[in-house]
C-alpha cells in the first residue's frame, strides 16, 4: 500500500490536515479548531491525534507516513525548521516545529511560511500550473504573498522574502499594522477594504452601506462587494481604490521577477468579476506603452486546500530528495 | 598559454571590451566610439578591429580566445540571442547579436541585457562579493536594475525582469518615457533630478542654482549635488526626495525577492555620501518596525569596468558549461 504524505496548515483559528497518496492524490482530509492560547505541545498534540483518528476512518495508519509538511504563520527560520513567532498564537515564540512535527509522526517533517506553502500549492496543482515564474497574493486580514522565480520559490536572504503586502503604493499614506505607510495591505486587503468603508461613512458619506453599519454595527468587505454589485456609489469608490493598488502591486511585482502568471487567493476572492475585472482594467490603464504586457492575473483554483496541498507536496519534494 | 575571455560592453556612445585570462583577470581593455546611425554589421566589424588590435599590442591573438559575453542595452531574447532593440541606436532592431558575435570572433558568445550583466560583474567580482541574494540599480539618465536570487539572475517570464527604474512609487504622479506615471526613473535617475531642479528654477524658486542655469542654459544632477553640498536648499529639497524615491524603491525590493546586499550604481553614485546616506536614512524611516532589517545599502565599486567583467563571467560561465 502507498505511504502516506501528511499536508498541515496551521493556523490560529484550526488546524487544518490532508492525507495523500504519493502522487499527491487528497484521499482524505479534516480541520479541528485552535485557540489562541494553546502552547506548541498542545497544538502538536491535537495535530496527532487528529491525524492518527482521520487516518484510521480511511482504514490506514499513521504508520504509513512518509514525510509531514507543515505550514505556519509568521516568519520562520527555514534551515532550523523555527517558527520565530506568530501574529494571534502568542506562545509560538521561536518554536522548533519542524523537529517537534517529526518527532510527534516520527517521519521527516519540512516547515514553510503558511502563505509560501499555498503559494506553493497553487503552483503545483492549481493556478500556476504550467508556468515557471508566477506571483501569489492572499487577500485576507492581511495581504500574503509569494514568488516563483524559475520553478523555485524565493526565500530571501533571511527567509522573509515574498512580503508582496508591504510594498508601498501610497508613500506616507495610511498606516499599515507593520509599521509603514501606505502599504498596499493598508488599502487593499479584506480587512482594510471594509475599514475604509466603514470610515468614509462615518465621515458622512452616503451609501446603501449606512443601513448595514446600523443593523450590525461593523462593516465586512463581503458588505461593500455585496453592496458594489447592487450599484451603490461609495462601494464602487472604494473597490475602485482596492483594485487600483492591486493593479499597481502587480506592475511592480512585475518589473521585479517578471513572472508569467499572477494569482490571487483568499477569502476575498470569492468577490468573484467585480473585483477581479477591475484589476485588470486599473492594471492596464497603469503598465507601461514601450511593449506589450501578456501577464496572466487570475484567481486561485485550490480554494482552502491550496495549503494543505502545497505542505504535502512540500513533504513529496522533501522525500524526493529535492529542495524547494 | 592560457586562454581568454573577452568582455564586452556594448552603448550608444561607446564600445568596451575587456580581455581576461580564465581566471577573470583583466589583463587589457579599451574603448572605442559608436555612432548611433552605425548598423549591427558596421559595430561587429568595429567590435572585431578593435579587440584584434588590442591583443596584438599584448602579443596575443584573436585565436586564443576562447568566449565572448556581451551586453547590450535594451530588451533582449535570451534563448535566440537577439537584441529586441536598442534605445538611441535605431538601426537595432531585432539583431541576432549572439550569432554574429560568434561568427565574428570564431568562439562561443553569450549575450545579455547591459543592466544585467554590470549587476553580474558586481556581483561575482565587486560590491556584491559573497552574497547569495542581491539587488543592483545603475542611475544615469534612467534607472536600470538587476536582481539576483540563491546566486542565480532573475530573467523573468520574458527575460525581461528587474525593471526597477519602472517600478511605480506615487502613482498617477510625474510622466516616465516608457508611458508609465510616477515610476521611480521619473523622480529619481540623474536626468529627472536635474530636470526636477530646472523645473523647480523656471517655477521661480530661489537657489544658487539659478545662476548655473543662466550662465550654462543647463542643470546637470552634478550641479545639484555640488550646490546640495554647498548648502543650497532647493538641492536639498530635490536630492530629498530622491534619496526617499529609491529608499522606497529599496523598500519594495526587499519584499519581493529580499536581498542581503542593494547596489547602487552609474555616473550618479560620484556624488557620494551625500547621495549615499540620505538614502539610508530614508530607508531606516520608511521600513516597518515589526522586524529588524539587515539589509546593506552600498555602492558599486568596479566603476566603469563592472560592464565588461559581467561579460566576461558570463563567458567563463558559458565556457564552464554553467548557467546564468
Amino acid at each position: 500500500m502507498s505511504r502516506i504524505l501528511v499536508g498541515i496548515d496551521l493556523g490560529a483559528t484550526n488546524i487544518k490536515i490532508g492525507c495523500f497518496d504519493s502522487q499527491l492524490n487528497l484521499f482524505c482530509k479534516t480541520s479541528v479548531p485552535t485557540r489562541t492560547d494553546m502552547s506548541p505541545a498542545q497544538v502538536l498534540e491535537t495535530m496527532g491525534k487528529t491525524t492518527e483518528k482521520l487516518l484510521a476512518k480511511n482504514e490506514r495508519s499513521s504508520e504509513d507516513i512518509a514525510a509531514v509538511g507543515i505550514g505556519a504563520p509568521g516568519p520562520v527560520i527555514l534551515d532550523e525548521g523555527i517558527v520565530i513567532n506568530s501574529p494571534n498564537m502568542p506562545l509560538f515564540k521561536n518554536v522548533p516545529l519542524r523537529k517537534m512535527v517529526s518527532d510527534q509522526f516520527d517521519a521527516p517533517a519540512v516547515l514553510e511560511n503558511d502563505a509560501n506553502a499555498a503559494c506553493w500549492g497553487e503552483y503545483v496543482l492549481g493556478a500556476g500550473k504550467n508556468v515557471k515564474d508566477m506571483a501569489f497574493f492572499t487577500l485576507g486580514t492581511g495581504i500574503g504573498g509569494g514568488v516563483i522565480v524559475d520553478s523555485k520559490m524565493v526565500h530571501g536572504f533571511a527567509d522573509n522574502a515574498a512580503e508582496l503586502g508591504h510594498i508601498i503604493i501610497y508613500p506616507n499614506g495610511r498606516p499599515c499594522g507593520c509599521g509603514q505607510k501606505g502599504c498596499a495591505e493598508a488599502y487593499a486587503s479584506a480587512a482594510s477594504t471594509a475599514k475604509r468603508a466603514a470610515e468614509a461613512l462615518e465621515a458622512g458619506e452616503e451609501s446603501s452601506l449606512k443601513k448595514v453599519l446600523e443593523e450590525t454595527n461593523r462593516i465586512t468587505c463581503r458588505d461593500v462587494y455585496q453592496h458594489l454589485a447592487d450599484g451603490d456609489s461609495l462601494a464602487k469608490k472604494i473597490t475602485d481604490k482596492t483594485a487600483e493598488t492591486l493593479a499597481i502591486l502587480c506592475i511592480n511585482v512585475l518589473h521585479t521577477t517578471e513572472p508569467q502568471r499572477i494569482v490571487f487567493a483568499g477569502g476575498m476572492i470569492a468577490a468573484g468579476d467585480i473585483l477581479l475585472n477591475p484589476i485588470r482594467e486599473f492594471f492596464d490603464l497603469h503598465i507601461w506603452k514601450m511593449k506589450k504586457e501578456n501577464v496572466q492575473i487570475c484567481f486561485a483554483t485550490l480554494g482552502e486546500d491550496a495549503g494543505i496541498i502545497g505542505a504535502a507536496a512540500l513533504a513529496k519534494r522533501a522525500e524526493d530528495g529535492g529542495k524547494l
